[in-house]
């Protein structure tokens, strides 16, 4: 069973930057995949199971952009 | 002796396209350096000889933007 879990993520414009954030959060342990949109300013992440907001937020930080909390 | 030219440039709205941009850019012989300014939509290009604006322009095709011109 996997889970599915949307973020909101400020900041990003551009296709480099969905695959900053995308590749950051798909090292994430558990995650299968992250799907960015752009300009919704969104992350959907699919996860074998639950991954801490932490590890999400800490990704989307690592990046180089702003976490915004759950969607 | 160096020459110094400005193109516009289509597109850039991160330092990741500055970066991709300028990188095409500096990697033509000749250039020294080339300074993007994302806000402008604009590249600056140090060069020791002049450029044809054909490499500059296939350079940021290449990169994923629009060449506009010289400035």
């Amino acid at each position: 069973m996997s889970t599915i879990s949307t973020y909101l993520v400020q900041g990003m414009t551009c296709g480099h930057c969905a695959r900053a954030v995308g590749g950051g959060i798909e090292a994430i342990e558990g995650v299968v995949r992250a799907d960015v949109d752009v300009a919704a300013g969104t992350v959907t992440v699919e996860a074998a199971a639950p991954v801490a907001d932490e590890a999400v937020s800490s990704a989307v930080a690592e990046a180089g952009y702003t976490y915004g909390g759950r969607a």
